[in-house]
């Protein structure tokens, strides 16, 4: 090994680490203060809503100087006790009648402000779940039984959200038109590939490009029954979106104060620390988490094998949003599902002489619907499955990645992180 | 761009030079005679099976002094003239009658061989395939349904080469067996992830680890409805094939003359003479070829959006063998599956400064079960796509790529290029 003294290196809370790392790197503590105005004395009505949202109102809370009003909305046990901020818990990832009603009030909120007046929009992952209103004349029962019928036709995600966004009275930029003429800064934390704004969030003060006409068609292409309000609403002009023509009109600006590619930087400076060359992948890796996980799989061998591209000790790290299509009935996010995939994937490979220890977590600190964070690989997983007799393959079939590492004792949890920057996976060669 | 002269380099060119650097570096014309004995003046007895068995009999013949008698066999179309080793043609991947005729013949070549005599066993890709004949007491037509069987059942590849092995007369080291006592030189071209002897074409001879046992109970997992002879055979110690201590009796030598990471370092080293930055991801990537290339589209993403971990003008090269679980009726093999995923993820993202080309292709010269072996991805292929209105997205869907790229004129024919060292794909940023 190059710098990494062996004998007090220890792997596993070296990933534990660069994990933490990663999600204090994308903390609004710790993102949010540099990016506001220098000028902090205004009066601000405050708006948002995700992950992360109750965080953002409080380090907002802490750096500015004028009178504070407003509302956030965050997933049940994501909020955070602020002084002059509404914190309101709703349901993630499925909407519910909470979800309803705040917006409703954020809605109300941003109703009789001038151009004078500032609001500070707080955005971040889960804030579309969590801004359920929808648009006039469409019932939250139409619009939730709409979403479901998308999910489960198989619609493409850009499909999904340009019906979404035509359906609601908040997202697709319908926010900043309620906020006009305010002056807006929306202060976002992106958990996108591609960290887009128009998809954080759903884009609530973004522009939109997407039409009602098209919101109509894939109704249409998927034969998804259009109930008689939302087929009115769609064929309404009012439906229409504002496009960034409507919006450049307002002092509208969008400042991006946390990504995934921060926090995976982040990380490989830990990494350096320690002697360990770090190599970002990519920070927008998408596709099945078990396939996903091959490849990572494949690119740990040849680094063992011919150390190409470089040399251990080294560690990948690589973030985005993998997904799992559900065969089986077990439990565990897609972080569990790519972390156990991928040791299937070692173990089918010859054996190297290399040590390989992996974490894969979920930076918002919930992996899926379970409570942990993520997994961790290390040689005692190995040897708890070969002790319990566990079937790597059954598991993995079964989508029961947490059973697996609750049983070997591999688990990580983190609670709530107040912060999401999507994946975070690093695997350690040396 | 680094050295690369920007007015004459040819970006689809390039690819297709690396494409053809990487099949004519792991072509046995390159890479056997230099692994040969010393003295090459003994009577050898040639057998062989496999994509480029023909012509590795056909390269030993350019390279051998002493007398040479055998008997290979190729897939259709692959054959090569040889002036002393008779070269049989027979199907694959799908074994026909001719395939048993052959394994028979090349069985019986092999009956009285005396500790003197040496045989020079030629391995490629498609060599279990061509090699079909059954054990003692089993027909052909009772294995065959019992490897469609193990296909359709979704049995790992693993359990369907322990059943195979053991239903054969030639696989698994039986070859071997047969050859015995004589001295046996085994030469191999490597199409599989890892390049595991026992892999590479069943492995005639090479000891098997898997047992009758487990053959068995593999197909009794699988509820597979087993044949009266087969149950009988499977019980029959008999069955169980050679171990490593029943061969290490024998003169048995394996050696690989071509893999793929060999090809991958040649299209590398080609690449730095442009002044290109190779950088070989995995010599063995697996996994469903529409995923892989989603985590191929996000590398190039970082690349393109954050140089890391390599700056552009650089070329990412990577080997293995991905698959397709075909839900359409389209027409393509896997790399026409990858190329129109990673078109698709790309188009997804937001664009980026640079420009990006790709090839995929099948080193065998057969992506599949088309003529082509493979397609490109260059600025022509958007503009036809455009231009006739193909829609991404549908043609992956019916896993129709090879439909998609002949339409935008970027199918790659080679014909068979009697060397197999899997999958290749270049993706080139600049």
């Amino acid at each position: 090994m190059n710098q990494v003294d062996s004998k007090s290196f220890n792997p596993t809370a070296f990933l534990q680490e660069l994990f933490a790392t990663a999600i204090s790197a994308s903390h609004p503590a710790q993102t949010l203060s540099k990016h506001l105005p220098k000028d902090t004395r205004g009066s601000v009505t405050v708006i948002g809503a995700g992950k992360a949202a109750a965080a953002m109102a409080l380090t907002l809370e802490q750096h500015w100087k004028g009178p504070i009003t407003g509302l956030v909305v965050v997933p049940y046990g994501h909020g955070e006790a602020c002084q002059y901020v509404e914190v309101i818990e709703a349901a993630h990832p499925v909407p519910d009648e909470m979800g309803v009603q705040v917006s409703h009030k954020i809605a109300l909120l941003t109703q009789k402000l001038s151009a004078d007046d500032i609001v500070i929009c707080l955005l971040s992952g889960g804030g579309s779940a969590l801004l359920p209103l929808p648009a006039v004349g469409i019932s939250f029962q139409d619009k939730q039984s709409i979403n479901t019928a998308l999910l489960r036709c198989g619609a493409a995600i850009d499909e999904i959200n340009c019906v979404r966004k035509h359906l609601s009275a908040i997202k697709g930029g319908r926010l900043a038109q309620m906020c006009a003429p305010a002056t807006i800064h929306t202060y976002a934390i992106s958990d996108v590939p591609g960290d887009d704004p128009s998809v954080i969030a759903s884009g609530p003060t973004s522009p939109d490009s997407t039409t009602s006409e098209q919101a109509l068609a894939i109704l249409e292409k998927y034969v998804i029954t259009i109930p008689k309000s939302v087929r009115e609403w769609l064929n309404n002009p009012h439906s229409e979106t504002p496009k960034p023509h409507d919006l450049a009109k307002y002092n509208n600006q969008f400042t991006l104060i946390s990504t995934p590619q921060q926090a995976l930087n982040a990380a490989a400076s830990k990494a350096q620390t320690y002697g360990i060359t770090p190599w970002i992948l990519s920070d927008c890796v998408e596709g099945e988490a078990k396939e996903v996980a091959k490849v990572h799989a494949a690119i740990v061998q040849q680094i063992a094998n011919h150390t190409q591209p470089i040399k251990p000790p080294c560690v990948i790290i690589s973030g985005g949003e993998t997904s799992v299509t559900l065969k089986g009935s077990g439990r565990g996010g897609r972080n569990s599902e790519f972390l156990l995939s991928f040791i299937l994937s070692l173990t089918k490979q010859p054996q190297t002489q290399r040590q390989v220890y992996a974490i894969a977590a979920d930076t918002d600190g919930i992996d899926g619907s379970e409570h942990n964070a993520g997994c961790l690989f290390q040689p005692s997983t190995m040897q708890q499955a070969h002790l319990k007799q566990l079937n790597l393959g059954e598991y993995l079939a079964n989508n029961d990645g947490y059973s697996f590492f609750e049983l070997t004792d591999d688990l990580i949890i983190t609670g709530p992180t107040r912060t999401n920057v999507n994946d975070f996976r690093a695997i350690l060669i040396y």
